[in-house]
Parts: C-alpha cells; sequence; structure tokens
C-alpha cells in the first residue's frame, strides 16, 4: 500500500527548509566553515540529516542557498525586488540606489557573520571560493554589467569600456571595506564612488 | 664576570631573524593561521621559543613583521624602491608602474599562500584584521594618497576629491579580484582600472 502523502507535507518541508537556512548561517557564523558538518546543521534545525541529504549534496550547497535565500528576504523587507538594478533611465541614481542597499546588507548583523566566515574560507579554499563567486556573486555582478550596456546604449557609458571591469570601480572598493575593514561603510560612501568612477579623477 | 657579546652574534641573530620569518610564512601557508604556534614557528626555525619572544611579543606581530620583510626582498629583486609610489610628474604612468609591480607580487607563489592565510583569518578575526591593515596595508594605501595629493598640486586631478576613497577604485579591484578570485590579474588590467579611474565611465 503506497502511503498517501499529508496534506500539510509542502507546508512542512517549507519549515523544514527555512529551519535549515537558519541553522546553517547560526552555524558557519559561530564555528567557522570547517567545523560546520551537515550532521550540526540537521541536530539544529531538528531534522534528520538524511532530510538534508535527500536536498543538497553537501554543506556547502546549503550554505549557498541559505545565502541566496537570506539576501531575497532582506530585499524584500527593505521593499526592493531582490537581486535587479533597476534602469530609470539614471545611470547615477539606479547605481547609488543598488549600492546604498548592498550597504544596509552588509551592516545588517544576519548576514555580517555567516557571510564572513564564508567569505574567509573562500579566500584560502579555492574549490568553495570559485563556489560561492560563481553562485553568488557573478550572478549579481552580472546586474551590473547589463545596466552599463544599457547605459552604453543611451551614451551615458562611452562605448569602448568593458562593463565587467567597470563595476569594479564601485563594486570592489565597498567588497574591501567590508572584508578587510579598510574603512566604513555609508551611502555617503557609496554615492562618492559612483561620482568618482562616471566622472573619473580627472578634471573634464 | 659579564660575559662578552662574541663577534658574530648581530649576523648570527640576523640569520636567526630571517629563519623566524621563513618559518612563519611557510607554516601559516600550511597550516592556516590559528594552528600556526610561536612554539612551531621556533621548532621549524631551529630555535628556541624564547628567541621568538624576546623579540616578539606574538605570533602576530613575528608575521606582520616577516610580510613587511618579504614586501622589501620581492621590491628589490625586481629593482624596485620598497614602499613607494613613484612621482614622475605622469600620474596614470606612475600609478600604473606600482600597480603592475603589485600584479606580479600577488601572484608571486612566495606571497600567495601565507598572504591568504592572514587575509582570511583578518576577515573573521576582527583584532587581527586591524593589525593587518593598520601596519601592512594602510601605511602602503599612504603613499597613495601622497600621490594623488601631489597629482591635485599639479591639476591632474580634481581639487574636491578626497584620495583616500579616490585611491579605492583602481587598487580595491585589485585586492578583490585577489582575495576572491573574480578575475584574472594582468598588467593589461590593472592599466585599464587606472584608465578608467582617471578619466572616468562617462563620455568626456
Amino acid at each position: 500500500m503506497v502511503k498517501k502523502p499529508a496534506p500539510d507535507a509542502t507546508r512542512r518541508s517549507e519549515r523544514s527548509r527555512r529551519a535549515i537556512y537558519a541553522a546553517a548561517l547560526a552555524l558557519v557564523a559561530e564555528a567557522g566553515y570547517p567545523k560546520t558538518t551537515v550532521e550540526g546543521i540537521a541536530a539544529r534545525a531538528g531534522v534528520g540529516k538524511q532530510t538534508i541529504y535527500r536536498w543538497w549534496p553537501s554543506k556547502a550547497e546549503v550554505l549557498l542557498e541559505a545565502f541566496l535565500d537570506l539576501g531575497e528576504q532582506t530585499a524584500r523587507e527593505a521593499g526592493q525586488e531582490p537581486y535587479s538594478v533597476p534602469d530609470t533611465g539614471d545611470l547615477a541614481a539606479d547605481l547609488k540606489t543598488v549600492l546604498r542597499a548592498t550597504v544596509d546588507e552588509l551592516l545588517d548583523p544576519r548576514f555580517d557573520a555567516p557571510a564572513r566566515a564564508l567569505a574567509a574560507e573562500g579566500v584560502v579554499n579555492e574549490q568553495l571560493g570559485r563556489q560561492v563567486v560563481g553562485k553568488l556573486l557573478e550572478p549579481q555582478l552580472q546586474l551590473y554589467v547589463d545596466r552599463l550596456r544599457a547605459a552604453q546604449d543611451t551614451g551615458e557609458v562611452r562605448a569602448g569600456i568593458d562593463p565587467r571591469i567597470a563595476l569594479e570601480l564601485f563594486v570592489s572598493p565597498l567588497a574591501q571595506r567590508w572584508l578587510q575593514r579598510t574603512g566604513p561603510l555609508s551611502h555617503g560612501y557609496t554615492d562618492t564612488l559612483v561620482d568618482y568612477a562616471l566622472y573619473g579623477l580627472a578634471p573634464r
């Protein structure tokens, strides 16, 4: 006899999934990536470890999805479309909007500790670093590439500029200040980066 | 009776110092910062741990000095003045020269593994991170501040620009590509960063 699925099975598994994300993020923040295990995540989430292995092949994938989910949640709470760069026709304003939201996310304690743990491990663990960049960072950077390409079409950005390098002029300073604590993060700071990048340091 | 110092004591302690630096860099690269100990450095360098404690209060200070020394050595081998930014009167050329040398250093295997281990620990260990930035990174960034100020005096950089933020437009992209492996490092890449930062992304 085949067991019928309970009517609330989907809701239950959604609940498990959220508990697993929360457990994974909390554990990596507290113990660091090397000491975070699928067993530990399962115990903290109150599920069996087979529940985790049913959905994800390893802790790296659980964590990457947990971060994607956290990014969606924090964007929605801030009243923004997650993982998007607006196009109002004003490139400077659009970049400032997104970078201000990124500052808010980086300063959010829910994000800071687990993201630092993952980033630190990525620096010394090339395989994980490449997964984090490929699955979390690069898709976000591509949104800037698209927005800069659109700005090239309307003449706001010079035609010869490589958008994949250009975005680094405002994204990387923010990343370095966050990762290495080389300076304070604020909306005024990211606004300044956008102005310097668009108009250059040399007199016009 | 006071024991006379041996005539070759200075040379001997210089040899010990070099052995300690090499041991500290090798150990942190292999084992990571948390597992590197003063005892381990002493054993590998073939000295007693009291020799280390006579000169440095803890492993962090040994490592920071070892990196300063490595930076001096690699600059000298490359025929350059260590920890300096030239001023030939051509800002773009001077920045390109220094950034090309930095690319070479970041790609040098003697530097890469120990520097990654220290940088990774600095991401999650705020106290160490602030020491690394304060003693290794910020003094180098100040050289760019000075060079950009000189360029403001000659009119090559706009007067209203904050040099401490401006330098991040070309330094931070290189740092992020190295730390997070978000793209390849080359002289062409850093040349492009300098041109974009000085002349801006918007049409002139």
